[in-house]
């Protein structure tokens, strides 16, 4: 018998299209469900023939005992308000959204009969689109799970549960402490990626067709779709404006290296940032 | 019967060492010889079989017809000091330095009875030393030829047969044009990069073992061998860092958005960069 009995999928993109998958191939519900404001996806996620589609998203939740709210960060609160006619007591209502205390403050919205415990599997693609979806994503990927402290301990155990099911290893921790650990090994690398494109766009020596490697590696992140990160970066504005003005200081620090032509401080700096960059290679 | 009587290379690492390796492969001249500071190099060096092995420079380019210095930037000079003594009168030096207009000058010690065209095989890696050579090295990548324009067009001809006999695309420019692109394409990226890397690793957010593939691949240049960079950096310092200060300008740009809260600015700042990163993937 299946640990869920019905599962619905608000929003379903690259993330909520690959919960469907991969709950539907692991067998995870009795029954799946969802919607998806795009008319093209939800015809794409009738063809893959494993959830029911609805045309809104308030039908999307009915009768179900959990709800992924899967809709870009900025959409979010607006997505709790519509689903919160539809949703059984007694429900759980998680979310895959790249902030978490801006959503948590957004989920004060649903009704009291239901629990709300977020979430952020840190498994994502520079493509996006239920297009992209895939039943393995989570297989093996962090799971970051950030109860307020206030819910049952049932409720959250029933979210490591739900995403451990799908694939993921799930980490517990506040909603803040998240925010702050994503802008560091999400947010402004990526923001810092599309400023270097633009500044490095800008050069008389830029030529596209000769770039190499190096610059391809470092601005690839920079090719997301910005309508999902305009929303993910205002929503953790502070950690991530924090961290683009620590890069801004230390390109600075290089840079007056090099003018100054300090070849021992030049060697310095790049000799710590290689220290760290291996430490990311290293087996946890 | 080879189209080079006897090619030397001076300084065998990654560089250095494919140049032998591709040469042999492809039978480019009737014999190869070559030498490196590292008496490990050496070592492997003979290990290859390919080539004869010398402990010191000068002795390395006696009788070559083709002299290819492959030494680190900063090095350079010495190099040709060094080897000037033993150089055949007729004989070509080229290089392979990441920066041109610094190299030309340095290669004015070089004596009058030898031509010096400069060159550039964008074919790296982060992996530096002759153990991560290989004959395939060259293959379709862009070389730059720089000759000052005072050269005979011979030289000048000789030297792209022989970056082309490589396997490498050759493409023809003047020095200061060769910093500039290159600035733009490798080094502004490279020392942004490591600038990140500290920026994020200062960050109270930072843990290694949760970083993901976004915070990896915005780095991955960042591991290069800190002792070949700082002179490539400092040699073509002016580019560097102009291009750091628009950086640090676009960055600032971004998180001053990001702090007003302006959300059509930060759409179209990550929009601009994304239709820049994507330039990058089209085919020529």
């Amino acid at each position: 018998m299946p640990q869920f009995k019905r599962i619905a999928v608000v929003g379903a993109g690259l993330i909520g299209g690959s919960v469907l998958l991969a709950a539907a191939r692991r067998r995870l519900a009795g029954s799946l469900a969802c919607w998806s404001r795009s008319a093209e996806a939800r015809a794409m996620l009738k063809g893959y023939g494993v959830a029911e589609v609805f045309d809104n998203p308030v039908d999307a939740v009915r009768g179900a005992d959990v709800v992924v709210v899967a809709t870009p960060v900025d959409k979010m609160e607006e997505s709790f308000r519509q689903i919160s006619p539809g949703l059984a007591p007694g429900a759980l209502v998680t979310d895959a959204g790249s902030v978490k205390a801006a959503i948590q403050a957004a989920a004060r919205v649903l009704p009291t009969h239901v629990a709300f415990v977020g979430a952020h599997p840190m498994a994502g693609s520079e493509k996006a689109g239920a297009a992209h979806a895939s039943a393995e994503l989570f297989v093996n990927r962090p799971c970051f799970v950030t109860p307020t402290g206030a819910e049952a301990t049932a409720e959250v155990q029933r979210t490591h549960a739900f995403w451990q099911g799908l694939g993921c290893r799930t980490v517990e921790c506040g909603a803040r402490r998240h925010d702050e650990i994503v802008a560091a090994i999400s947010h402004v690398p990526h923001a810092s990626a599309s400023a270097l494109m633009l500044a490095v766009g800008g050069l008389p020596g830029f030529d596209s067709a000769t770039a190499g490697s190096g610059l391809k590696d470092a601005t690839r992140i920079a090719a997301g779709e910005e309508n999902l990160w305009v929303g993910i970066l205002l929503a953790n504005a502070t950690h991530v404006a924090a961290g683009l003005r620590a890069a801004e200081e230390q390109t600075a620090r290089l840079r007056l290296a090099l003018e100054a032509g300090d070849a021992p401080l030049v060697r310095q700096l790049l000799a710590d940032a290689r220290v760290l960059r291996q430490s990311l290679d290293r087996p946890a």
